[in-house]
C-alpha cells in the first residue's frame, strides 16, 4: 500500500515538516531502508545513521535537528517509537483471511460463529462452541467441544483448543500453541506404576494475551490454569496446570512454569528460566535468562542463577568464579606459610 | 453427571458415614469446592481448610475425626488421594469422540481399524497403518504409512505419527506431539558441510506411555528408540535418536535427551533437564531440575548442577557461593596479614 | 530391497573381496546386525564387535585385516562411514509420498506448483504460493499465500508456513516445525501494558538446511530473520526475528536465539544453549551444552557456562567448586590461627 506524508500525519495527529504529498510505502530501519520508506529515529548514537539513510521519510522527536538530514519528510512525535508502530499498521495493513467457512473446514452444527469470523480451510470446529465477532481462525486449527473464543482473536495454523477452554478478546495464538492438554499428575503406587490424575480443570486465556508459536498452556487438575490480561508469552513455553499468570507478565521463549505457581503481574521471566511447582513469584519481578528458581520471588526483585540469587549476589559470585581455582591454589600455599611461622613460635618458645 | 454417595460408596469399595443419598456433582479441593462437591483430605496441616470447606462429601482417611468438619457425607478410604483419582472418572466420565471415521478424514484403504475406532475430523491414516480397538485419534492427527498403534489409545489433534512407529496400548499422546522425527545426526565433510546420515530405524512407545504437548522423540538412526512401559513425558520434551528410555521414568517439561543415551527404570528427570549423547543414567536416579548432566549417573543417585554434582556437593557449594566474593577480599587481607607477621620474623632474625 | 555386494560395489565406485553375489538387504551396527545386513567398521577398539558382528557384508577401510572376521563380503572404502551412509540410500531407498494432489487437500487455483510437486492430504496451499520441483509436502502442512518453497524439499505434517515466507531448495522440515510467527517485539506503555510491535519482515531459509520436529524461526520485525545455507537445527529449537544463522551452523536441541544475534558461519551451539538478543556469535565457535551466552563470543572460542567462561576457566572453576565448601571452612581455622600470632606477637613487643 502507499499513503502520503500528509495522510499519516492526519490519521496519527502528528505535524510535519518537508514535502506531504511524497508517498511512503514500506517501513524500515535507519541502516536498511530504501527510498519510499519510512523510518524511525530515537536513539541519540544512532545519529550517524540517520544522516545516512536512503529512507524518504522519518519520525523524529520534537526538537531533534534536522541538519545533514537527508529524508524528504520529516513527522515529528512525542514517542516516535509508537508513532511508528502505528504508522506500520497504516503502511502495511494486516491482510486478514476473508470472512466465512472454508467450505474444507468441519464446522458442528451447534456451533456458534459470530458476524464476520473466518474459518480456515481443514479447520475442525467441534460442538458447542463460540467464536466472536471478527476473530480469524487460520487454516489446519483444532477446536474441541465446548471452547468458547472471544472477538477479534487470531488463532494460526495447528494450534488446538482443548474441550472447553476460554479465550478473551483480541488474543492472538501463533503456531503450534497447544491451549488445555492434561497436566502432568500422577499419584505413585507401590509398585512403581503412576496412576494418572485426572485433569479435569480447564484454561482461561484472558484478553490481549499473545502466545509465540509451539508454546503450551495445560488445563488445570481441578480448577482453572489462568493466562491473565495483555501477557505476552515467547515460543516454545510451557505453563502447567493450575498456574496463574498475572496481567501484563512477560515469558520470554522456553520459559518453564510448574504446577500451581503464581507468576506476579507485570512480572518479567527471561529466555529459558524454570520455576517449579508451587512458587511465587511477585509483581514486577525479573528473573535473569537462564534462572532455575527454587524459592519464592518476592515483588520487584531482580533475581538471576539456579539456583538464583539476588542479582548482586549473583554477579558477585560470578566476578569472582574465575579466580577461585587460583584462589584454592594460593590458599595452600598461604596455610604452609602460616603453619612455618607456627613451627617456628614453637621452636623459640 | 451426578451420583450418589452411596453409588460412589459402592463402586469404590469404601464405606460412608452421613446422608448416602446425597448426590455428589462435581470434584474440588478443600479450599475452592462449592456445594456439590467432593474433595478429599489427606495432610494433618490442611484441617483447618477441611474444616471451612463448602463442599457436600468428602473422601477421609479412616480414623480421621468428624468434629467441626461440615460434609453432609464422608467416605473412609486407606488412600484417599486414590479413591479420589477413581471417584473423579465416576463423576466427571471422560467424554469420548464417537467411533467411527468422520467423513472429512482420509484413511487409506488398506488401514485396518479394530473395533470401536473413531477417526476424528481431517485426520491423515496412511497405507497399512494398523490401530487397536477403542482407539481415538482426534481431528488433525497425522499418520504416516505402516503405523501400528495398540488399543485404548488417545491421539490428540496435530499429532504425528511418522512412518512404521509402533505405539503399545493405552498410550495417550498429548497435542503436538511428534513421534518418528529423523534422528539428528550428519558426517562432516572437509568442506565444513554437513551430511545428512538416514535415519532408517523406528520408534516404539510402549503401553501406558504418556506424553505431554508438543514433545519429541526421533526415530532411531538404526534400530529403535524406545520408551518403556508407564514412563510419563511432559510438555516439550526432547528424545533424540536411539534413546531407551526405562519403565515407569518420569520426563518432566523441557528435558532434553541426546543420542543413544539410556535412562533407568523409575528415574526421574525435573524439568529443563539435559542429557547428552551417549549417557547412562541409572535406575531410579533422580536429576533435579535444570542439572546438565555431562557422565554416566548411578542407580539411585541424586544429582543436581550443570556440571552436575551429587545433590549433596551441590548444595554444599550453594550454600557457601554467595560468600566467595568476601571469601577472596578476606583472602587477599590476611595473606597481607602474613606478609607482615614473615617480614617481622625476617627483621628479628 | 535388495542389492548384492558386487552392484553396491559399482554403484559406490568401491573394490570388494568375498562373494559379489550376496544379498544385502538391511544396515545396522556391529553389534546388533543379523544375517543379511550391511555394516561398517572405523574405530579400531571396536574390533571385537567387528569380529563377533552377525553381518553378512561390511565396510571397511583400506588395509584393515580380515583375520577372524565372519562377514561373507568386505567392501573397502577411505571413509567408510561416509559410503556406509551411501549405501543406506541404495538398501533402503527412501519412500516418497507420491507426486500429484491429494484429494482431500486445498490448494488455491493462483498456487503454482511445477513438476512432480507432491501434496499430502488435508493440505492448505495458499494464494500466490510457489513450489519448486518434486518437492513433498506431507499430511497436514499449512503453506499461508506467498510463500515460495525451493525444489527438492521435505516438508512434513503439522508445518506451517507463514505469510510470504521462502525455503530455498533440498529444504528438509520435520513435523510441527513453525517458519514466520511473529517476533517477540513490544513496546511498553506507561501503564504497564504492552504494545505489539508489528513483525512486517520476513524469513529465509536457504538450500539444504534442515530443521527438527517442532522448532520454530520467528519473522523479522522488519528485513528478514535468515537462516543460511547447510545449517542443521534439531528439535524444539527457537530462532527469534531477524537473528541470522550462518552457513552449516549446528543447533542442537532447545537451543534458543534471541532477537538480531549471528551465529557465525560452521558454529556449534550445543543442546539448551541460549543466546540473548543482540549477541554475536562468531565463525566456528563451539558453544557446550546448556551455556547462557552473556557477551559476545569471538570466532573459533569454545566456552560453556551461565554466564559463559572460556571452556578452559570453565573446567578450571568446575574443578575446584566442590572444594569451596570446605575452603570455606579452612580459611575460617587459618584466620584464627594467623590472628593468634598476631596476638602473641603484639604481647611479645
Amino acid at each position: 500500500m502507499s499513503i502520503t506524508v500528509r495522510e499519516l500525519a492526519d490519521k496519527l495527529g502528528l505535524s510535519f515538516e518537508g514535502d506531504g504529498s511524497i508517498e511512503v510505502t514500506g517501513v524500515s530501519s535507519l541502516d536498511k531502508a530504501v527510498r519510499g520508506e519510512l523510518v524511525f529515529f530515537v536513539q541519540a548514537k544512532l545519529r550517524p545513521l540517520l544522516e545516512g539513510t536512503k529512507a524518504t521519510a522519518g519520525i523524529l522527536p520534537a526538537g531533534e535537528s534536522l541538519d545533514r538530514i537527508p529524508l524528504k519528510a520529516v513527522l515529528r512525535a512525542e514517542n516516535p517509537h509508537l508513532a511508528f508502530i502505528r504508522a506500520i499498521s497504516l503502511i502495511i495493513p494486516e491482510q486478514l483471511q476473508a470472512p466465512g467457512v472454508h467450505p474444507s473446514a468441519f464446522v458442528s452444527p451447534s456451533a456458534r460463529l459470530s458476524e464476520g469470523v473466518s474459518i480456515g480451510a481443514m479447520c475442525s470446529v467441534g460442538d458447542n462452541v463460540e467464536i466472536g465477532a471478527r476473530t480469524v481462525v487460520h487454516p489446519l486449527v483444532s477446536i474441541y467441544d465446548g471452547v468458547r473464543v472471544g472477538a477479534d482473536c487470531r488463532i494460526h495454523s495447528h494450534v488446538s483448543l482443548r474441550e472447553g477452554v476460554r479465550l478473551g478478546d483480541r488474543v492472538i495464538l501463533h503456531n503450534g500453541v497447544q491451549i488445555g492438554g492434561d497436566g502432568f499428575g500422577y499419584l505413585k503406587s507401590p509398585d512403581g506404576t503412576h496412576i494418572k490424575i485426572p485433569q479435569v480443570g480447564t484454561v482461561v486465556i484472558e484478553d490481549d494475551v499473545e502466545i509465540g508459536a509451539n508454546s503450551a498452556v495445560d488445563r488445570a487438575a481441578l480448577g482453572t490454569t489462568i493466562v491473565r490480561r495483555g501477557t505476552k508469552i515467547d515460543n516454545l513455553v510451557t505453563v502447567a496446570h493450575n498456574v496463574d499468570v498475572g496481567e501484563n507478565a512477560i515469558l520470554v521463549a522456553q520459559v518453564g512454569i510448574g504446577g500451581s505457581s503464581k507468576i506476579g503481574r507485570g512480572a518479567i521471566l527471561s529466555g529459558q528460566v524454570g520455576v517449579p511447582d508451587h512458587i511465587d513469584i511477585g509483581d514486577g519481578a525479573i528473573i535473569a535468562a537462564k534462572s532455575g528458581i527454587t524459592k519464592n520471588v518476592p515483588a520487584g526483585e531482580v533475581v538471576s542463577g539456579s539456583p538464583h540469587l539476588s542479582i548482586r549476589d549473583w554477579r558477585k559470585f560470578w566476578a569472582v568464579a574465575p579466580e577461585l581455582y587460583g584462589l584454592l591454589k594460593e590458599f595452600k600455599k598461604l596455610k604452609a606459610r602460616v603453619e612455618e611461622l607456627e613451627a617456628e613460635r614453637r621452636k623459640k618458645s
